[in-house]
């Protein structure tokens, strides 16, 4: 990692406090990030958010974001927050002193991570768990899990300054088939795919948000790069075309 | 220091923002840290200080000190944090992620430590690190290095916790000869040896102070345990005695 550290975008979902998304920019500039956005701000928040010393530039140019899918952006690899209470999590759980290692093994070829962390109260839901390559704990100890927002930004960001994981440079922006693909087009090929799986009847409507979820798991899990998202959006679209779930050639993929 | 972990007192110097007590509190609880001091902690900001998420307990049973000799307590390791922008240190610094190792090399024997922070504004000043064994400076990058005092709290804490450099379990509390001395006893033998280095004319009014931080450092390194602290007592005691700095016998009992 320590020549090829990652370009990372740290995430807010939904904070409540102001000074939360301050505190976050200053230790994200303490540890040379620069990269924050901000999903759904409630209004009042994101206006009463005031430049954290030394982190005016990272607060003024914070993305505010309508979805987490928005926010994530062009990173290809996404780490999610999670205190670990949540009973449905079916990935592994990895302490946060062991994320260098596993971004060591796993994110070769990828220049732009995303790390997400929950709304004070509530953390990340499952669904947006759902979208993470992998799942991190801060140690914090049984008796007091939950952290602060604004320090476990900063704790994050320690470790992965401290391991070399941060890259010093933005990354170059040409996009190369061979590249991983990023979560956007990974959530198109899995849109039409679960309108296939719908149409076959594959989902059954009691346990299809729970299967859905495992599916996008699955489907973050392969490492797709960008060409073969492309093919496998081209197999998906001529299944939707013989199931006449959509009309060929129209490029309308999306709703149709 | 895995299964040698040291119990760890916070200490806080004249924080200004009660916000930052009750975060820091609330950090060391979230990585099992229990003990906290601050030093001449302003009403307003004591009387301010809530209770933090999960951190009740340490919020309620901190220690509010005169002095940080006071706060600093019984241990007999004591280490300062700093931005290490101050230009007379003399000590090395040690990035944090280093301190472990060194607590590794340097903190046999000893069972309770000490871990400073200085106030929001001016942090430690020269005369407070002249009371640490180690200088540590969270490896903030050089365009922002200076913290929240509450997110610098959490990423020590966590340091500390991942490299298993926390006691689970209070110290005995029997003292042994053998055991390293505490930093008051130290402190006293200090104050002896400075008034027999006034009486001699070692130290020059100009450069008293300079001097006499300099030989502060250099009695922390000697490593000293509470028999050496009782013979060097006693050479100082005589030597004052001869000097006529004092009547033997007289207030003198501690040291002979």
């Amino acid at each position: 990692m320590k020549r090829s550290g990652l370009n990372w975008r740290i995430v807010l979902v939904r904070p409540r406090n102001p000074l939360n998304i301050g505190a976050a920019a200053r230790a994200m500039a303490n540890f040379g990030f620069r990269d924050l956005a901000v999903v759904k701000p409630y209004d009042p928040v994101w206006q009463e958010t005031r430049s954290a010393v030394g982190a005016e530039e990272i607060v003024r140019s914070a993305h505010a974001a309508d979805d987490l899918l928005e926010a994530i952006g062009d990173a290809t690899l996404v780490v999610g927050t999670t205190s670990g209470s949540r009973r449905t999590l079916d990935r592994e759980l990895i302490s946060l002193q062991e994320l260098p290692e596993w971004l060591g093994a796993r994110a070769r070829g990828h220049r732009r991570a995303a790390l997400l962390f929950g709304s004070e109260k509530t953390g990340l839901s499952n669904n947006h768990l759902s979208y993470c390559h992998a799942l991190v704990r801060i140690p914090t100890v049984p008796g007091c899990p939950s952290m602060n927002l604004g320090q476990a930004v900063a704790v994050c960001c320690y470790e992965l300054a401290r391991a070399g994981a941060v890259a010093a440079r933005a990354p170059a922006s040409r996009v190369r088939v061979s590249d991983p693909a990023n979560l956007r087009s990974l959530e198109h090929v899995f849109e039409r795919a679960a309108r296939v799986l719908d149409a076959v009847g594959y989902l059954k409507p009691k346990s299809r948000a729970a299967t859905l979820v495992k599916l996008r798991r699955l489907l973050l899990d392969l490492g797709l790069t960008n060409n073969d998202v492309r093919i496998l959006g081209g197999v998906l679209a001529q299944i939707e075309w013989k199931l006449q779930l959509q009309k060929p050639g129209v490029r309308s993929q999306k709703a149709e």
